[in-house]
């Protein structure tokens, strides 16, 4: 089969590549407000929670035993994890379980989940060169603007045509990382950036399966190995980005170029990164927000003859499976994520574990949700209404579920997020003191006051 | 900049992962023809020179200086070079190397270079695992037949787009091949298959700079991971191939799935595998040829007043270069090309350096060549007419130059080229003995035998 498509190029594409190397490498340390300063810290410690809480999955087990095929040197350390990796593999391997639970950060103008590719290369290449906190937070900070700008610039198409936007966006946000924590140039940022334009990682198709968490991991991989071969003299195109047959006109037929440089080094694009109060796709949030709602209200699953959401067409199409099987369908399934939020008025990971998604009373209680497209419904918003076996009508409506950017989690939260992730991996009191050593991360003179707290005994 | 283009989804698509990733476990072991067979040991032996050859470019250096940031474990060996690394990152090296001359193999339905990917995978991982002869040839044919099938199915919009195709259908052919030789079933093969699929690598506005060698070395390290990896148990989509938003319908316009099917353990596509005489752009080759043509026949460089070369518009567009001033630049001209035939009856790496491109007597003689386009005749053909001071006038009529299809190298041209190319990193006698090596690879025990040698002492 055979789709025409002309797609004109753009020979009159700015220097973008050049224009965000020069930033990267020349911007000033802590360059910024105090606001986005403190979100750089909730960013990477919700990062870090994920990454602790997923150690033991069997998708990390998987992807690292593949790794120790390789001997790798002890170089850097697993979050959660006892064994020790090369660097490009512990970049790889934290990725992974960071986004094993996809319960890790969002930039919601483009889904992307920028930390995973960033920290996660940040955290490697930082404990071989003993960056100090401060210069992890710069990396993060510029690591994270230029994916999420890259991001902006080819948002929705790009995502639309089937790319994994996290982490075709995330080898460029890693290299542009790791060129600041290496003290590259702007000439040799400019070719990291470039060396990893050749290597976007991630395609939708993989939803579902392991391959989904195993982008952002090779996305950090394949940045922090760009930085490397840059600083030892490796060249590519300093147009890699702009050019014809460059990374934003190969992968997306949409390009805003204005994305690239508007604001650059005034906006900070983490500023509008949000975290997840649940285990799942974000556009189910509403939707449990919504039956946890009900459930305050005093709805039991008991009384429920019927629920109906009202949702946007996006929510059936990335999670509109209705007989989810196991625990990682359902966090594909609007339906078990309602069921989920009306029984438990949560969905941590432990309420997308296949016991739970096979329990009787969740199967039963799913079955009874109805979703029903209405367009005029944004995506982060959901009309949840329950109708009792007594004939009552309950409605709910959720206009910015809790983790929007309008309805924050607070620090509180996050810790309590945490928490749940990291204790039953590293112990209660542990994870007290990872907490306060990643709150006071910038002041740090190195990482070790984390990475000595993250592997369990 | 916006260009809407609407791209309809085949939902239909028959499941081609699924089939490639069973002919790949499944078919028998040489299952093929004589032809096919010693196709792949050419294709093997000529890829093996190609990295010698280029072993210590710098492009080599600075990539392998990156990788030794990691500490590699000495697993693997590299193609003329004392140091060893890990496999996947040997792979990486051996496939920058075996493609940095432009001297490589090509299948000319689609311009893929696939020896890069392919055999610098299987070499690596078949050195770890201890495979046979008869293991490597049989992974090279099957995993080359997977890369070019699927660069078939979406050659030529793919490649039109900016996708440099030798990367972004090599890890599909590389994990195709490490598949096979870790014995893996068809299931992680599909497995593998969609792991590489997620992985695409390469654009061609990186061609000119390091990172288009690059591309090779980058597919082969993705696709023997991605297949360690399903050993392993990672998981991936079982349609990553052909799904709406998997491989081909992202990466591309067109997609014939035919090509992945037809004939499929019948044709082989390692069988339209073509490997090139002189080292720079295929379209100088028939005038280069028909120079050394008019060598043969007695015309030396003092007689010539003149040379009229009628070719293809296509050769002057891309190589119509008066004035070269360097070797880089000389591989772009026909002009040059036309002189080194005539002077040396050869065109190798040589005869493309700063030295040569410099000399008094190739200048003068460059100078005397002229280009008459006509497109009556084909790319693949011209007429050169030389007018001697004399006043004789020799034709020579080149319909299809040295190296293409119709005109194979012959096996002693490629042992020649393997000297030009090794004999400087290697010395003349051991690359006798690597020669006879290759030629009985299948029926070798183990790649020891070729590995022994290959490493300068």
């Amino acid at each position: 089969m055979t789709v025409n498509t002309h797609v004109a190029a753009d020979t009159q594409a700015p220097p973008i590549t050049h224009e965000l190397a020069r930033f990267v490498a020349e911007h000033p340390s802590r360059g910024w407000s105090d606001a986005v300063e403190h979100e750089a810290h909730r960013t990477f410690l919700n990062w870090l929670g994920c990454a602790i809480g997923a150690a033991r999955h069997e998708a990390v087990d998987a992807a690292l035993a593949a790794v120790q095929m390789l001997q790798p040197a002890p170089q850097a350390t697993l979050a959660g994890r006892p064994e020790r990796v090369d660097i490009a593999n512990a970049a790889l391997i934290n990725g992974i379980s960071s986004h094993t639970f996809d319960f890790d950060d969002t930039h919601l103008k483009t889904i992307i989940h920028p930390a995973g590719p960033v920290a996660s290369a940040v955290m490697a290449l930082a404990e071989q060169i003993g960056s100090s906190g401060r210069q992890v937070i710069d990396a993060t900070v510029l690591g994270i603007d230029v994916a999420c700008r890259m991001g902006n610039l080819v948002y929705p198409q790009h995502y639309d045509r089937g790319w994994h936007i996290t982490g075709s966006t995330g080898t460029l946000g890693a290299a542009a990382a790791c060129s600041r924590l290496l003290g590259l140039s702007a000439q040799q940022t400019q070719m990291a950036l470039g060396i990893a334009a050749s290597q976007p990682v991630g395609l939708r198709e993989q939803f579902g399966t392991m391959t989904k968490p195993f982008h952002p991991g090779g996305a950090a991989r394949a940045g922090l190995m760009a930085a490397l071969m840059a600083q030892k003299g490796f060249t590519s195109s300093p147009r890699a980005l702009e050019a014809p047959r460059g990374w934003a006109q190969v992968v997306s037929t949409k390009y805003d170029w204005n994305e690239a440089r508007d604001e650059l080094g005034q906006r900070f694009e983490i500023s509008f990164n949000a975290y997840k109060p649940f285990a799942c796709g974000i556009v189910i949030h509403p939707s449990i927000d919504a039956c946890a709602q009900l459930r305050d209200q005093g709805v039991t699953p008991e009384q429920v003859q019927k629920i109906e959401l009202r949702v946007h067409s996006l929510v059936l199409e990335l999670t509109g499976k209705k007989e989810p099987q196991d625990g990682l369908q359902s966090k594909f399934s609007v339906y078990h994520g309602c069921a989920a939020g009306l029984i438990f008025g949560r969905a941590g990971e432990e309420e997308f574990s296949d016991a739970i998604v096979r329990r009787e009373d969740v199967v039963a209680l799913r079955r009874k949700v109805v979703a029903v497209v209405d367009d005029s419904i944004r995506e982060e918003s959901v009309v949840a209404t329950a109708t009792l076996t007594d004939g009552r009508v309950v409605t709910v409506h959720v206009e910015h579920a809790i983790g929007s950017l309008e309805r924050p989690m607070t620090d509180a939260h996050l810790e309590s997020k945490f928490h749940d992730l990291s204790d039953p991996v590293l112990g209660r009191a542990r994870v007290d003191q990872i907490l306060a050593a990643c709150w006071k991360l910038g002041q740090a003179p190195d990482l070790r006051g984390v990475l000595g707290l993250i592997t369990p005994a």
